[in-house]
């Protein structure tokens, strides 16, 4: 099995059998492994531990999980009426796995709401449909992440330092990148980037992810702790701090990995440009603002532990307490500018997202 | 072997039988052991090793390990010239194991100009003086870090949540504390306080050391990652960071373990209260700013692994590029106020510190 493509590797693979495969970004990148998502409760515990990871990944493989149930479910649900509400019901399953990004509940959204518009009765030409819908969904976040990043080759100036956080990346972002496809856009036009990867405790996609990606690209990248970044700002090493997002609410406030604003600030002390790259789908125009924003707790042995493939380490003393938020919030007033594929964002973002036409069209009004 | 005192745990231990033991600060928490820096080569070791940690109680250590080489040199030199052409070489050997902490540098001076200064003519007696001075010293610290401790209460609110970074407990600052000095202090006046303790990557000197030093003195603490502190400072969960010192200037910047430097440009954006508790043989007047510190570049390994006893953990790519400057330095105008045993320094820095009438006093003109 292999994911690699022109577009970076792949998240994910739905086989001519009927298999969804992911590959398992926990072991990564320590060992190239495929976990088997076929089943729907395999998707729900693929999502929740981070099997998969990156907001728009985890939209595509959910949009699949859903459109596989409803092959099933249309197996079992001859009528319609009965088909539609037990895909509300996994549709409800699949959103609960995570709640920060909004990229789950729009791709799940698509899927079903399609369901709901189409006008055929047969809940086999349904689930037919609604996988074409998401495979169609997989392929549109490919061209969107090109798109977006291309736009945001502009802002990269020639022998750019590039400081980056977590990972979104091709795996994360399914196909070629946003924050990590800017990075490779600009690379494929000529200019002479580097990266500075930050660690990303307490998962270490930094480390884990991101430096991998870069090392396929042959793009050159140095890897730093979360502590140093104000250090490497300050001795002017850094030219542009580029993120990818998991909710980005209609006054632009935007929730990332927890320690995107850390970096945030730390670029507004130092006048370094902080931008944000993320499709439409990442964005939540029914969120006024980022306090509104769920954020993920997850378990503290994250903190408390650090894991490669073979051992667990402690970091701490037994029985430590320990607080882990998987996501923080970074005020609109932080960010330069957002990079889309509608293109580049800039302040009052209030007004430059409401341009979009955003609101509720990608919630409610599915193409039929 | 025990360690533990009225003060906290103490880094070292110089026995009856004349040999100087040191709690491997390395092996914490997990394992409580000592090394045996009896040989000279050994305190080296140990300080470059990070063996014992922490500007005073590095400086500490050195001096010990000074003074007992002296002892050795004495038995070899019965010329004083001789005695202390060989003590001063020792005197550089061991400043030259670490470069950025001042402590080391003034502990080793106090001991080399002692020797300078003795009326006698006799090595034994000279070295025999300067073992009463290493001991002196130590005794000095823990009363020093009790007394500066003491002043910093004033400074904590009734139920503050306080962020520290790295560790200023007990085994850095050699008895008391710093930093952790004024939260035992706080504690003891009544003053019902909580703790954040972020991890400090790559050493994990937060999650293994001041985790363990506060559990000791059941002071409430709850371990963050690095990525952390900003989210928990918008949260309001922060009411004031105390931290330690490596070097303090002439105008008030001052060299502490990389990550200090986030947290004060952090905790400026947020309006919270930025200390920095030292003792004043942290204090180097000969340096005018910040900018003339020498960084520490420690061994990338540090940052692509993480280690307990047992095991040692990749957290990225094979051969991965990677920087580890030690220590960052916060400039003057982020810091609210230095904590030392004279009392409470407040802004302008380059005045309050003049006061002091340090300048080359403890450097050039130690007591007879």
């Amino acid at each position: 099995m292999n994911l690699v493509s022109n577009y970076g590797t792949l998240p994910l693979s739905y086989t001519d059998e009927g298999n969804l495969l992911l590959l398992d970004q926990r072991k990564l990148p320590y060992k190239t492994e495929y976990f088997d998502a076929t089943f729907f409760e395999n998707v729900c515990i693929a999502i929740k531990d981070m099997i998969v990871r990156g907001a728009p990944s985890i939209g595509c493989v959910a949009a699949f999980g859903l459109a596989m149930e409803a092959i099933r479910l249309a197996e079992k649900h001859k009528q319609k009426e009965d088909f539609l509400l037990a895909l509300d019901e996994a549709c409800l399953v699949l959103q609960a796995t995570r709640p920060t990004a909004v990229n789950l509940m729009n791709a799940t959204n698509v899927i079903k709401d399609k369901a709901h518009f189409l006008a055929t009765k047969n809940t086999k030409e349904i689930a037919d449909q609604l996988m074409l819908e998401a495979k169609r969904y997989m392929q549109e976040s490919i061209d969107v992440n090109k798109k977006l990043s291309d736009y945001g080759v502009e802002l990269v100036p020639q022998n750019a330092s590039i400081l980056t956080h977590c990972n979104a990346g091709s795996i994360a972002a399914c196909g070629w990148g946003t924050a990590l496809g800017v990075m490779r856009s600009a690379q494929m036009a000529g200019k002479n980037i580097q990266a500075f990867v930050g660690e990303t405790r307490p998962r270490q996609q930094g480390a884990r992810l991101t430096m991998w990606e870069l090392n396929q690209d042959e793009i050159p990248a140095t890897l730093i702790c979360d502590t140093m970044t104000g250090h490497f700002m300050k001795a002017k090493s850094i030219d542009m701090i580029v993120v990818g997002a998991d909710r980005i609410c209609a006054n632009g406030d935007t929730a990332n990995k927890i320690g995107t604003y850390n970096l945030a600030v730390l670029a507004k002390h130092h006048n370094i440009p902080f931008y944000v790259a993320a499709p439409l789908s990442t964005f939540d125009p029914d969120l006024e603002s980022g306090d509104l924003i769920p954020i993920e707790l997850r378990d503290q042995s994250e903190v408390t532990h650090i894991a490669d493939l073979d051992n667990q380490v402690s970091v701490t003393i037994e029985n430590a307490k320990a607080h882990n938020p998987a996501f923080d919030v970074t005020p609109a007033s932080l960010i330069h500018a957002f990079i889309t594929e509608a293109g580049i964002l800039r302040p009052p973002f209030k007004d430059s997202i409401a341009t979009l036409g955003l609101a509720r069209a990608l919630l409610d009004k599915p193409v039929v």
